[in-house]
C-alpha cells in the first residue's frame, strides 16, 4: 500500500486525512517527518535541516492563513556531535524568530538515520482558508518565486560531483544551502486569509497544487505560463526556458502560497500582502480541467504523505 | 556525546532543554520520537503502540496540570500495512477521547523501522506547575499504581520464550498488551495543579523523577517504602517483594504522576483527584539527600531525551 491508498483509508477515520494542517478549536496543528535519505541532499548542513524541517512545517500553518505561535522538533541520530546539534536548534530557531513563532525544542533520540519531525502551532484570528473555496472568475496567485528547491538540487548535485557551473563561481554547497532555506509565508498568509477563497503551499509543486485545490474545490484553473514566476537562480540552474518552466511547476520544495481571490480584490491583496504576488491565471469550471497556455497539466510533482 | 550531555550542551540555547513540555503563551507542546527496536517490544501491537505513544505525550501535558487539547502523530514504517495503520489511529485516538483531546492524525512516511513521533497540546487554565517548587515539609504523592509497565515487560517476554507464568494462564501477548496502555492523568494534573508545588511524571522511573525534582527544587525526599504503591500486576510478574519494589521505584514508563503538595493540603487533594493518590513521604532539606526506609535511593532509571 503507497501513502495514497493509505490515506484513502485513513479518510474515514481521520476529518484531516490528507490536509496539510488540523484545526483544533482556534489552533492549527501540523507535524512532518524527514529523513537524511529522502529529504536533505548531500551537502545540507545542520543549520539548513533545522531551517528547512521547522519552515515546511510553519509553512502548513501559513498556508491556513494563521499566526505561527510555536514550533517543536524531535531529533533522532547516530550519534548526537555537538555542533551538528547546536546548527540544527539555530537553524530551527532563525526560521522561527522570521516569522514571530517560538522554537521551543523537542526531543533527542538516538537512531540508524538522522530523522527528524517537527510540529507546528498556529492559532486563527477568525477562520481557517479552505482549500474548497475557489469559484470560476477568481483569479489565481502565487507568492514569490518558484524554483528555489530545483535550484538548489543542481548545486547540490555539482558539489557532489565537484563540478563548477560553467560561468559560476563560488562555493556550489553554500549557495544550494542558501538557496534550500526559505521564509514561510506567515504574513503574507496572515493577510491573504481575509480574501482567500482557496489557499495552500506549493510544497508538492505547482502543477500538484492545482489538481488538489481543483478537486476540494470542483474546479479548474487556466495557467498563463508567461506569468509563471521563475526564481532567477532556476533560470541560471538550467538550460532552456522550457526546463525552467517545467521544473518551476512541478518540481515542488518551494513552500510559497498558491491562493484564489475574487476578481476584483487583486490590487487589494496586492496591498496588504508583504510580499509580490503574482497573477498566473483563473479559476475556471472543473470541466475546462486545468490548462497552461491551453495544454492540460498533469498531476505530477512530489507527493509528501499526510495522514 | 549521550543525551545527557546533548542537553547540557542545549541548556544555553533552549529554555525548555531537559523538560518535558515547552510552555508558549497558555500553550503547553511536547513531542517525543519512538523506534520499534528500543519502544515497543515484540508483542506490541499497534493499537497498543498508538495508545502508548501518543499517551506518553499526553501524560507529559497532564504532568504540567494542563488541559489536554490535541494529539498528532508522525507515522513512518517500512511498508504502509492497512490494518496496523488503522490500529494505531484507533489506539491514539481511544486514548486521546479518555482524556477529553482531539487526535487528529499527522503524517505518513516510509522508513526503515517503525517509528513514530507523536506531539500533544495542552492549555492551561492559571499556570503551569513548575518542578521547582518542592519545598521542605511537603509531602510527596504519587497517582495510581507503579510497576504496570515492568510486570508488561515480563509478561512479552514470558509470551516471546512461549512460555506460561506459573498459576496464570491465558494469553501474555494480551496481557501485556493491556497493562502497556494506560490513562494519561490529564484530570488528575488539573486537580493537582492549584495545590502541588512540584510535579511531574513517573516516566523515568519514581528515583530518577525525585532526583529531578531534587535537582530543580534544591530539596531531598524520604520515601517509606511500605508507602509505594506496587501494581498488583507487577508482584504476581515478580518473585519476591523486594524485586517488586525494585522494579516499582526504578524501572519507570508508568506515566504515573509524582507531586508535592503542602502538608495541610492532603485531603483536599485527596477529595479533588479522580485516582488514588499515595503519600509516600516528605520533602526534606537537600543535604538530607533522597532515601527511602533510610537508605540512599540512587538515581537509577530510564533515560528519555528531551531537548
Amino acid at each position: 500500500m503507497d501513502e495514497r491508498a493509505a490515506l484513502a483509508l485513513l479518510a474515514d477515520e481521520l476529518e484531516y486525512a490528507g490536509d496539510d494542517a488540523a484545526v483544533v478549536d482556534d489552533l492549527v496543528v501540523t507535524t512532518d517527518m524527514l529523513h537524511e535519505t529522502t529529504d536533505f541532499p548531500a551537502g545540507t548542513t545542520r543549520y539548513t535541516a533545522g531551517w528547512r524541517a521547522v519552515g515546511a512545517s510553519l509553512s502548513d500553518v501559513a498556508a491556513m492563513g494563521a499566526e505561527a505561535v510555536a514550533a517543536v522538533a524531535a531529533y533522532a541520530a547516530p550519534e548526537f556531535d555537538g555542533e551538528e546539534l547546536l546548527a540544527f536548534v539555530r537553524g530551527a530557531r532563525d526560521v522561527c524568530d522570521l516569522v514571530g513563532a517560538e522554537y521551543v525544542g523537542g526531543d533527542l533520540d538516538g537512531h540508524d538515520e538522522f530523522t527528524v519531525t517537527t510540529t507546528a502551532i498556529g492559532r486563527f484570528e477568525e477562520q481557517p482558508v479552505p482549500r474548497s473555496g475557489a469559484t470560476p472568475g477568481d483569479r489565481l496567485c502565487v507568492t514569490g518565486t518558484l524554483g528555489r528547491s530545483a535550484a538548489a538540487l543542481e548545486y547540490f548535485a555539482l558539489a557532489q560531483d565537484g563540478d563548477e557551473k560553467e560561468g559560476k563561481d563560488g562555493n556550489n554547497t553554500e549557495r544550494a544551502n542558501e538557496l534550500f532555506q526559505f521564509e514561510p509565508r506567515i504574513d503574507a498568509g496572515r493577510a491573504l486569509a481575509p480574501h482567500a477563497t482557496a489557499m495552500m503551499d506549493s510544497s508538492d509543486g505547482l502543477a500538484r497544487s492545482l489538481h488538489q485545490l481543483g478537486e476540494a474545490s470542483g474546479c479548474g484553473f487556466e495557467v498563463d505560463a508567461s506569468c509563471v514566476p521563475i526564481a532567477e537562480s532556476l533560470r541560471e540552474a538550467t538550460e532552456t526556458d522550457d526546463e525552467a518552466l517545467e521544473r518551476a511547476t512541478t518540481f515542488g520544495e518551494d513552500f510559497e502560497l498558491v491562493a484564489t481571490i475574487p476578481e476584483g480584490m487583486v490590487e487589494v491583496v496586492r496591498e496588504a500582502v508583504p510580499v509580490p504576488i503574482s497573477v498566473l491565471g483563473s479559476v475556471v469550471p472543473r470541466e475546462d480541467g486545468i490548462t497552461m497556455d491551453g495544454e492540460e497539466m498533469p498531476d505530477r510533482g512530489f507527493t509528501h504523505g499526510s495522514g
